[in-house]
């Protein structure tokens, strides 16, 4: 048994519209340092496997088919064992 | 200028129907082993002050005012000076 832990993040050039909303909220409740919010996503899951090279195969093909859009999102994950 | 780095996550026993929805997708697609799918929120932004600590305590206002919801979720943070 694997644990996954993914991040999976906009690039950089794209606009993160949902962190600029909370961004705004910041200001309207004085916190006047807060710049450059960025909103992404934090995924962990388990995978039921004996060996870590299948493993990570199966992460890797759960975030380019599934967790991450390709065509604005980047991702990276770690794989570890638990027993 | 600090670098925050925010984590928040639902609390454990508080279902996450996203996660469980992609995981669904996963199954379709073939990937079997996936289990526990959990989706939560990685958020990253700067800090314009001097000092660390009043980094650190506008962080903490940031997460407890707007970014968490207290009810389910929890966070952690960590604030790293830039250059």
């Amino acid at each position: 048994m694997f644990k996954a832990k993914v991040l999976i993040k906009r690039r950089a050039t794209i606009l993160d519209p949902q962190g600029k909303a909370v961004e705004i909220g910041a200001k309207h409740l004085g916190l006047k340092n807060i710049k450059n919010t960025r909103i992404d996503k934090y995924i962990e899951f388990s995978v039921d496997t004996m060996d870590k090279k299948s493993a990570v195969d199966e992460v890797n093909d759960y975030c380019k088919k599934l967790l991450a859009n390709p065509i604005m999102e980047d991702f990276e994950f770690t794989v570890e064992e638990v027993k």
